[in-house]
């Protein structure tokens, strides 16, 4: 399907159920997506942070977009991360995930290398002009170590480069400026500003942004959905409590012992216990080499869950 | 080939020569490895950062050591990068590497997830126990954003997972606590520790290393190979004379305005028209999206090779 | 006088004039403060970041500290920095601003050592069980080079050690966790929760701060008083209006060069010119080793003041 | 007396001995001097990072100077750090410290604020045009959060404005590029570049450095005296070998549990609890906010005493 433009609401990052030797669980990834779909959301992210991307091979990685995209079947746009090092290595990936099905790319800057802001340019320039589907920049500091500036994030959308931004940079102020300078611009019609945070979606939406890409929402969708859609009535006094109450739920992510795995592991190892409490998925497995949870560190994201309703 | 153990003296991180359309320069590739070998070299180490390694495909990184390990065939060891962000694609890329006839993979710790030490030696010793070659780690904090401490080097060497280092972190104290601690201790056996720096090669052999892995010495193998057989007579003062001069060469790295493309894109353009310049390869061409030198650029590099009379 | 509990409303970090030779320029301070106080202000905060604290000498400090404390001789609260590297260097400070009359005193976690949380607390609890005046905790990771947890924050509430917290981190999402968290505990009340952003202000308060602190506000104070004012009588679409139009005079703090300059000195120097520019002081001269904005660059500020009828 | 040009040798950052209430313990601290002058040294570094220069008040920093010059009494050149966040405040320091007898300043970067390398250049200008004594850049990235770059060192060298560079960077290479570039320069005469390191003395000198500053040496000034001797006799096995032993000494600055302290504390902690149980000060307090090292972390101090012979 066509992307639309701009994209809006809520697209959640959608987590990669694994079973308990490492692959993709299908059924797990199905349900979830059902799980997603019939809390309201309007489009579905698969293969970016919160989906474990940097952990599925290339195989894995195809099964996801193509069980995701076949079983949608064109019933909400699917975005696809095609998240790697390089130009030339993200082009494979765009190449993969579009024959999959992907309506849209979602593609960061480059890492692991040492990027000017020319040659972050450049790269998207390269990305668009050789994908058959629309690109989404993604900006996200504390993966690849360098920050998407407001203006060139303008200067790709109004060239026609861009056709959104999710943003998990934090900084609210930079959001601001892409939200504000995007409706300014006469050369830019159509550009999402996506936000990545759980904790500040009305605020972001309040600002004018179009939409969110909560990894929060794979345990409470209808959380999120009731959440802009309160904002988009413009009711802010519930469109608050709402949000408040999913920060409460987003504690969750601090369940795993910070002296034992990486913040990373916590974050994703109760998104996943969550959803397995919950019913959604088989197990509750991340991917190598993140430390699991411990049962004492699962019971923890029970309580949350529980506090919320969830359970 | 086995892996000596422990490996010892020039070992470069092999240049990747493209043609104008970034595919592989095959015939390049095997010019520059015979005048590797003819400078003496002991080693080759392809696909690491000096290689381009982030930014080749996967086809091109098989491609890259199928070429090299069929032109050497078994004339000396061939070490691989299996470059990616974590285990589990880690693991897909030492398999291709050493169907491809690597001798040895070089590993760096995750990146792109925030990463937890426990879980990084998880991901060595995941890696260590599917590998079918010896597995060495390559620290490299500049692009990887963590420093790998030398306790746990020094773990992971006495448990017989790694099988040496290669230190790119600039940090010659930790190194020289890795250099001393594997000769202190009764487990560690055959260990080979590399330097990665072009500028401390006879400091690091001062202290213990085996080894040195610099990314110029694609540019000029005799003069590494010469500074470190002085290292290995114990002539410091003329191999301290030879290292100035390295020093005085490697100046080329910052032929690039740093105004205008990253610190990676000059130092990667520099070696490759420094090649280009010296007859080894068809064309300085780098990977997207580095910016490429200029004119004025390029004949920087050339006054460096004039000035050290390899023109 | 004693400080509001909240203190609420808009809370200048007040600009320091100097002279061409940098000396504090006390008639332009004191028309300064009239400025701002005319311009409804509910606050004054000296000797902070904007206030080129870092730059002055302990005896200008004080002369700051008496200039303003003596002009407004208690109409409105005077908060004062009292930045400085550890504990014992930061209880000279607040000895000397008390002296001089500040109502609250404003601290930092320590900088140029590397302090752990247990630290940062047990310097917060020395401060403030030595300060006669309540203690507001800064936040300023760009500074620092550390971030203030939410966490500790409000433990250090609760305990009655921190009045306030002016927040310069830019992080939103923890920013909430300190207001949601404030107004939750049953042990905090109170507390003070500023926003130091110049683009958010609509959106913290929105959330439940406050006030702001923000330096934009020495050159239009009356905007961020009305946009408070809207903010208070939730009024959200005027708010955001007015919002944005600070969030354009802003622009202002990339006037100069980023080549040449300094962030900070292009935003201070910025600030500088506006208000000489609007005759509130009579040399924009920044402290030393600032470099100055040049003809040009100020008169971009210039225009920056023209778009926003503030000339 | 005049700074001898090149300074050479070693010359310990001489740690400040507190009383249990945080006041500079001054028979403690000419005790400490005597220690190092019966060691050999070849001067003393007051006011530095290791004596905890950023936690002691102006009058204690002055007393400090005071009475390590008088005790002294110019038999070996006292230099004293002028640490503080921009130039006008350095001044103030420059001035109390030359006051008190100081035969030259060590001073860093700015900090706190963000600075401009053409900043920092002016910083240094002003400052050695106001110093009655030589000034010396202290280059300590950990703490100031930029580096000083060799071009830049250079610079400011062949002006006359720096008379020599203690360099705790970490970053050898760059080390490397001040030690040659200084010889080759033709403008660049007596100029003095000193390692901070513990750890790399031997190879520093090797490069041709002139000295080292390392903080251990409070602990064992005999050994970097007996090291700094053998490699200006060209002794490198027997060099190697005493730097080796130094280095297992060192290990004691990891006694504080990382988990409950900063690395400074426990470093600096490490020092004076060696330097109490060796005698030679009344007690091992650091200053606040720093958490102190437990019996048992004490204890792992005395043991590596003990491995040494120290004890």
């Amino acid at each position: 399907m066509t992307l639309p433009a701009p994209l809006t609401g809520v697209v959640p990052p959608v987590c990669t159920p694994l079973t308990p030797d490492g692959e993709v669980d299908v059924p797990s990834l199905t349900r979830l997506v059902d799980h997603l779909v019939e809390g309201g959301v309007d489009g579905l992210f698969v293969l970016g942070s919160s989906s474990e991307s940097a952990f599925l091979t290339d195989r894995q990685r195809r099964l996801v977009v193509e069980t995701v995209t076949g079983h949608v079947s064109g019933g909400l746009p699917v975005l696809a991360g095609a998240i790697d090092m390089t130009t030339p290595r993200v082009l494979d990936h765009v190449r993969s995930v579009t024959e999959a099905g992907a309506d849209a790319v979602v593609v960061t800057a480059p890492f692991y290398t040492r990027t000017h802001p020319a040659e972050t340019a450049r790269h998207y320039r390269l990305v668009a002009s050789r994908s058959p589907v629309p690109v989404l920049a993604y900006d996200i500091p504390v993966a690849v170590h360098t920050k998407l500036g407001a203006d060139l994030v303008l200067e790709l959308a109004a060239e026609g480069v861009l056709a959104g931004l999710k943003d998990s940079s934090g900084d609210q102020g930079a959001f601001r400026d892409v939200v504000t300078g995007a409706r300014a611009h006469p050369a830019v019609t159509g550009f999402s500003v996506l936000t990545g945070s759980e904790l500040v979606v009305d605020t972001a939406l309040a600002m004018g942004a179009d939409g969110a890409v909560p990894g929060l929402a794979n345990v409470d969708p209808h959380g999120y959905v009731r959440l802009t859609r309160l904002c988009r009535a413009g009711d802010w006094e519930r469109a608050r409590a709402e949000q408040e109450r999913l920060c409460t739920l987003f504690g969750m992510v601090r369940a795993g012992d910070a002296g034992r795995m990486g913040a990373g592991s916590s974050a994703l190892g109760a998104f996943k216990a969550a959803l397995h409490l919950r019913g959604v998925i088989a197990c509750p497995a991340t991917a190598e080499p993140q430390i699991p949870l411990s049962a004492e560190e699962t019971a923890v994201v029970g309580k949350f869950l529980a506090g919320a309703g969830l359970l």
